[in-house]
């Protein structure tokens, strides 16, 4: 039998994850494939408080670079998290010659292409799978059972915490911040909630996942990001009365040779798969010009199911290296080619569900109509609902596809006319056409 | 730039698929992986029909066993189909040493311990994505991505056209028959459609998964089949009525160490992901000890998701090759035993949907419940319809989990009353609790 020696660096909730998983199956996955993980080293400032998982005497250690620059050691598993110690680790790692495993999502999007080249040039491989969609093998999907597809588009709902906090909101009818609060109690969000909430989270694993697709490593400031902070249960009610459930989606599509990539809220038809992925599962919609529809779907986060990811990857690392495979596909795939076409904001086409709060008088509606005709954009159907307190309306326009610069010219437009109170409020509508 | 070449056996609709996939995809995947996949030869006995692709002169040959033997072939691809000929193709190439890719699901059920065992005695690999759910990853994300998973459960809709079928009755109303006889014109469904409709087809699927979940080759009769044939409108409409769906399931769990197996129509909730797989789409819901639910969607079949899967088999195949990679995880992890235990019919439990046709008169009821108060079956609800022509009133009853073997006994008993109509219509209920 052969072994495989595993160097953990960072000991918190995902490093005893992967300990336990392997302590667990350990047995399980060298009758499977051959190879035995053994955890040799584990790294952590902490080496007092019990994780609940039994190390053996001599495996934990404060001497991180010890057990990078350990000769005996096959694979590190980086599970410190942040951009700073981390990157000189896996760099360090990599310049070793280790096969290296990350869960850090947040690394690979701001240094992926500095970490993928290292990679490159020393020989050794990167695997990443618990980066993106916790414990879903989606990236080792599309760089293993989809290689033969050019990806014409992907969807993901890629943030638990978002899409917990908007099941809530959907079967609750509470507000925002009360579900927000309330989901900060229970640990399914974090304290400050920013990057989840703000959609960084989300664009981090975009960008890892279009990387992939199109072949080169992709930069954050390539995608517009909004994400579902102060989403009003309006929006929630509405989109459901017309039969539609808000996302918080990371798209990605390839238009015509030029990538088409945002993180944005989006309502999206109930009748959708992705609609029915509630509380904190992640799922993530792949179209292949050769499979056309694929979707994978499970935990993207969590102890356990991000551990399996990465015990996924720590078993692949270590057959590449037994077999001296070289630099594996995840390296080689981000690194085709030094930079992608983006599609400008000019040629990006989109439907908007728009909610206006309209003066109750004659001509209102009008003046509104003049301007989102004035750029081009066709209503599919209009929702007036009765009038509230202070001679408002409230009106929910959804419109046919328009350019997303025409649809930012026209709310800029009716928010300055007198007969609109308060900032429009508008959103994505997808219908997964392509 | 490393070439993989390959030689095609069967060039009908997925071979053509197969080939129509390199020729538009072949330079982004040398791009990706590194390795240039190249049809070196296609056997097929019918060389003049047009295919609708292009194929270089001297690529097209009859002499399927030249193709086999041919030293500079790398990878053989098994379309032909059937369990005879392609039986011994594929045995002949793996004592040759290649490495073999199928999508043939029949002969990995009816004779897969011969061919994983004779990769093995001969260092080559045979690799079968394409068999199971087409296109879908589901055998690759169960043999990498959660490798390091015992699987606790494995739910699959595997047949597109017992799908089709059911998603159509479902939306139209209409009688089996009919929309069987539509499918067929459509090209939806074979002729004869048996393999398909007794759910032999999803059988063969459910014991490969099976093997990779638990082991080891598992025989075609450790799988208690039934199919979707004749299933009446009104067990549609009941389901409807009671927040479910039918689906044709395979069932594969882990009952304390005991594999149970099964494929069945089942009523599934409504709001559970599963019911939400509409058309010829198939699904693989996989829970793992670590990594928890995930599921694999897309299409089951169909010239180019099948060609996609076969695509993504031969490349890696072909880097196996080129890494001296020896014998794959896809071959060891159905050898890891000699056998598994089966769980026997007297332990299975579940719950059931029953509709009863019953004479509209005091005590017809009792009878019944007496029946199945004998073999401990308790009732979750009854729902008794208005009386029929005739004086018999359609009854229906959801019951509790019970014991297979009890229902069996009950429902026997209850056909033997002389209150009792028709014979009584039993589906499994699935709650996916584990």
């Amino acid at each position: 039998m052969k072994e495989v020696k595993i160097g953990i660096l960072g000991f918190g909730t995902v490093g005893a994850g992967v300990v336990e998983g392997i302590l667990k199956n350990g047995d399980l996955m060298a009758e499977r494939t051959g190879i035995r993980p053994v955890v040799a080293k584990i790294a952590d400032l902490d080496v007092e408080t019990d994780r609940g998982v039994a190390v053996a005497d001599g495996v934990l250690t404060t001497d991180a670079v010890a057990v990078i620059d350990d000769p005996n050691i096959d694979v590190i598993v980086e599970l410190i998290g942040g951009v700073t110690i981390a990157k000189n680790f896996v760099l360090r790692a990599l310049k070793n010659g280790k096969q290296v495993v990350t869960a850090n999502k947040a690394l690979l999007a701001d240094f992926g292409e500095e970490i993928y080249r290292t990679a490159q040039e020393n020989g050794a491989g990167i695997y990443y799978e618990a980066a993106v969609g916790g414990g879903i093998p989606v990236l080792r999907s599309q760089r293993a059972g989809l290689i033969g597809n050019r990806i014409e588009s992907i969807y993901g709902i890629l943030n638990g915490t978002c899409n917990y906090i908007l099941t809530r909101m959907e079967r609750e009818g509470l507000p925002f911040d009360e579900i927000l609060a309330d989901a900060q109690a229970l640990g399914y969000a974090e304290t400050p909630p920013d990057l989840d909430i703000d959609g960084v989270d989300t664009a981090h694993k975009a960008v890892v996942l279009a990387s992939m697709a199109y072949g080169a490593p992709v930069p954050m400031d390539a995608c517009p990001t909004a994400g579902i902070r102060g989403l009003s249960s309006q929006e929630i009610d509405n989109a459901e009365e017309l039969g539609y459930r808000i996302k918080l989606l990371a798209i990605i599509k390839d238009n015509d040779g030029e990538v088409e990539l945002s993180v944005e809220p989006t309502l999206v038809p109930e009748g959708h798969m992705i609609a029915s992925v509630s509380d904190s599962f992640n799922a993530v919609f792949v179209k292949g010009d050769i499979v056309d529809d694929t979707m994978y779907y499970g935990r993207g986060a969590g102890r356990l199911p991000t551990g399996s990811a990465v015990i996924g990857d720590i078993m692949e690392a270590a057959a590449d290296r037994l077999n001296e495979a070289g630099v594996p596909v995840s390296v080689t795939m981000m690194l085709q080619k030094e930079t992608l076409a983006y599609c400008p904001a000019e040629k990006i086409e989109k439907r908007c569900y728009i909610r206006l709060s309209l003066l109750d008088q004659p001509g209102s509606m009008g003046k509104v109509m003049e301007s989102l005709g004035r750029y081009n954009i066709s209503i599919a159907s209009v929702v007036q609902k009765e009038r509230h307190t202070g001679g408002y309306v409230p009106v929910v326009i959804l419109t046919h596809k328009a350019k997303e610069v025409e649809f930012a010219s026209a709310i800029q437009e009716i928010n300055s006319l007198s007969v609109s109170e308060a900032e429009p409020v508008r959103m994505r509508i997808e219908d997964f056409e392509s």
